[in-house]
């Protein structure tokens, strides 16, 4: 038997509840050992929650009381860098939430500090390990559709993202704190990077919402031309209400293929005829990716085990963060924007 | 261009506007030159519909009046044989609606009076015209799941039949005024005879709907051993409220094959994510067998016009009668009941 | 009975034949009289095949031989204006397959002499007369999924378009060849004029097939802004080889809508376990669009004999013709093009 | 944190390798100490590949050597009474594989051994835990559906069972072995008991798998009246080789519930428009329910730490072989039988 690592979850919200209870439930192999969190309220209940032994208000009050392999980071964007650097000087492998960080900067330094101290970093791209997004990949990379010359991806969710989430003055927004699973997505699938990127976006919602920040949007449409010519799409609404609906299309020259559905579980009622059938409809991310969040943090955990390095690294979580600076920068100067114009290249 | 084929339309009830609607509309080599119908209202409103421009209010008065080639028999099922003896008598040929008739003396009847008068009989099994249950025969035929071992089919409709046709007194029951295209549907895709039925019934609902006939029945299933060693499952259920759901299932040596569906249209929606997706169901007969209707008697018509066999004749109209006279006496006396005692053979 | 309407069908090429079916075997109400088309064979096949009695190779040639009410255009696109002038000179009704012409100039002489004559002009975008698009659209009207703020429309289809329809020499090539209907239908569900649109467009498959046109491509996405605010997404792909693939997706405030899907008949196969379901797709446009076709052509006449407006008439054209001409211009300029910029507004 | 409960695995087949991989991998809860298995290479096979320390080649050397609370059998059906019984009397909790026994004799002793021993015992219906299932069975206790009229339940495994288990000499054959959860989800759905079986066979594949085993089928349909006066089907067709197939239909007197789908993984692909569109099938039980093994032997384990009675019981068990023997009787005597035929009430 491998020996069990031992994890420090840092954030107790929604995300580090998620993944407490995947890590707590199905993963025989770690153990949380300390939660931190700065609402005490928070932190207490997820400890309660989980049977987690250790609680602290931040990662420096752990380092030393403690003792543990690993973090997972799952608290705001801007903090990411401060906490994964601490860690990372402390000899902790990093598994990190997405988007990475607010700019290139902050993800050049995240790269450089986790490589430097010899720690893995993993993004937390769990479509990544979804097992019917991977058995797609497989089935690309295997040829089944020829080379892939458009790709849609998709991602509505059902509320309103917390006010700093949603303000580009603290956040790159939603094509940043939503959507950054398509920018992933659209890169892993297509095989190339971006070339090029054009966003429209719309504020249906805004006023009813009494969201009053500046280019708030809740809608939005990225138009990307890749470096292999290939053309993507990406799509966030949020708030959609209906649902959380994350799918993706891709069209190769062989053929199409479609990653997910609307649908939730295979229980289908009829009771009126001028109705119709009523199915359900995937309600929340976790759900929807209940297997593709045991698997990633599985697979961060079996990497640290057979010191292997994670399949969705720190060049991954840096490219998403270059194409939301460019897709934000678009609709702000309603222009096409190159990619390079971001990373200097 | 072939000759118009001039139609007498007898009954003038749902399945008479249903057919009289699809050879109006839709089948340009024929014409509905009369109606005959006892209701005079009924026959006014469905001459005026659909430009008919002879009225009678029976078969006899409209002999010798108007021109015609052809009948479309659609008037309920104990006046089957006097109708299509007249008419046959009379050199018209003879479209009948299911089921043939109450019993093997007048279905022998029937086919005894057409053939001797030289005139087509088609029964009206629309599934054997409708497109998805025509590829799935040709493609069964050809041997893609292999040799059938196993099938399920089953009509369940909205309402409650009218009182003779849910009485055992004035008619075969819901096993023949509901379940006989299931009878057909079955013999055809296993390409095989009854050999052997049992029956279950169930009542429900007739007390709520003052239905206290004996014997009564709103729900059924038949148990079906074929002659080649398969078997089969009929299920009725009437009223089922909702919707009108036709479909079947065969299981060969080789696979699986579905035919037919509950959803109706492609437009799924959902404004609800406590609800979940809504589609539409098929709400009637009418729109779920819409092309069959169309291409059943559009072949009708055309084999009129170039004298050949309609597909579904005398035999296959018996063969239903016989299962339908087997599945309810299996019920009546609590046992299975072979063929060979109702065909006597 | 509705006095029959008399038609010359003009051009008998696939949609010429797809639009002589649909009238010859399903409207009573019409009857073709005429073929007009160019070329001998073709033009004698079709006559042929639905019992047409006159052929000419003009309609001047046909225009004081036989007598008709109207015609049906299905010729290519840089023959619209002078057929419909002759046509509406000579008081005969028009019926105009897509794209309507090939410029705004074009569009506004057609309009003119059409109006000027009195004579009817509806345009082939049949989306509009589709059960599931009719449907889609009367629920958005009365409000199902509130005020839609993004739409998604594709036409992917499976074959090369013809030398002319793929070169920006000789037509505005696969956004107005193709995706036509897509500007007609993201218009109509959104119920908003475009205002700006960015378009990306790929060539991948162009030099397999030996097209090296300037400016070709087989892949396209176009971004549209409304008038409304809404966002659309039109996509292209020609040859996608896999299908006739025609969907939309409306997301408004309330709620999702989908309309359309992929699968064709509902015949549902599995004989290998490792290779999963098959369903059939739908093959090609006729299949996909059979109602849709017959219901608009079933319009037209109707429109005729009771000398009403038709559902899609010429304004709904000329747009069509504007996004294109944006669109075009846009990826040809690598900036987004408000519609201003064409229509001069 | 509740105590970990130590559990011994008897049987290291496919379903004791199921469950070991459940419990290691997703059940933080317990902890797999011993594994016991007479065949050699098979015990070393599981232990090395799930960590467990322990082996044994029976129960009883295992007794006294190692400490646990509980078992789980997985073993052959004649094996059950014998290990229960051992295992009860030694105060260990009883995790019983389907089917409970042979007879109702050995149904009764291991129910009386458990109860009188004071342990919990859980029979291993796995639907009764499937989220699907679960999700419908309380939809339809809320009333949803309202009374339930009618229920179809099927299981199509894809390969011959082994020798013991289709021959009616030492088991009771493809009914009991791979239809027992049938047996089950449908007196659990329906809320009732059945009344009467009668079941038809079907010999298909027998001579091409070299099976002459005496009344060996491969195909059966049975048809059941319930007490309540509803009526079931369950049908079983093994080795049916298109996948694994277990769905549910229910008909309740306001509506239609649809349980589960042939489809797998929402991954579709179209490559060939004469093909049609490829989708996943379930093709084996463990990835068709792998969320039910977890969540009934996560179940097992809280009984036991909380001393509460599991959900799936004896009498559930015993239910399910009666109906087995009655459905055996019935296709024997070619007769409809009563289950008190069976039971002696």
């Amino acid at each position: 038997m491998k020996k069990t690592v031992r994890i420090c979850m840092i954030g107790a919200g929604r995300v580090g509840k998620n993944h407490s209870r995947a890590i707590t439930r199905h993963i025989a192999g770690a153990r949380i050992v300390a939660v931190v969190e700065s609402v005490a309220q928070v932190r207490e209940e997820t400890a309660h929650e989980f049977g987690i032994e250790n609680q602290f208000d931040s990662l420096g009050a752990a380092l030393g009381k403690v003792d543990f392999e690993a973090v997972v980071i799952t608290t705001p964007t801007p903090t990411h860098l401060p906490i994964t650097a601490l860690a990372a000087e402390n000899k902790k492998h990093v598994f990190l939430e997405k988007p990475m960080a607010l700019n290139l900067l902050e993800c050049d330094a995240i790269n450089e500090v986790t490589s430097k101290n010899s720690v893995l970093l993993q993004l937390g791209f769990m479509r990544r390990f979804d097992p019917e997004f991977v058995a797609a990949a497989q089935r690309i990379e295997a040829g089944e559709i020829g080379q892939p010359m458009m790709i849609k991806s998709n991602t509505h969710g059902p509320g309103l993202p917390p006010p700093w989430a949603r303000d580009l003055r603290t956040s790159n927004g939603m094509l940043a704190e939503v959507n950054s699973h398509d920018w992933d997505t659209t890169r892993w699938l297509m095989g190339s990077n971006y070339e090029r990127v054009y966003t429209e976006v719309a504020n249906f919602k805004g006023a009813a919402n009494n969201v009053d920040t500046p280019n708030f949007y809740d809608n939005v449409l990225v138009n990307i031309k890749f470096e292999s010519g290939g053309l993507g799409l990406i799509s966030g609404v949020c708030p959609c209400g209906y649902g959380y609906d994350a799918r993706a299309e891709i069209i190769g020259e062989k053929g199409i293929m479609q990653i997910g559905e609307l649908k939730g579980q295979a229980v289908v009622v009829c009771t009126n005829r001028d109705q119709g059938l009523i199915t359900p409809i995937f309600r929340t991310w976790p759900e929807r990716f209940e297997w593709a969040y045991i698997n990633e943090l599985e697979h961060f955990v079996t990497c640290i085990q057979n010191d292997t390095q994670p399949r969705a690294g720190g060049m991954d979580g840096r490219w998403a963060v270059a194409g939301v600076l460019a897709g934000t920068k678009s609709f702000l100067e309603e222009r096409p924007v190159r990619l390079k114009e971001i990373t200097g290249d």
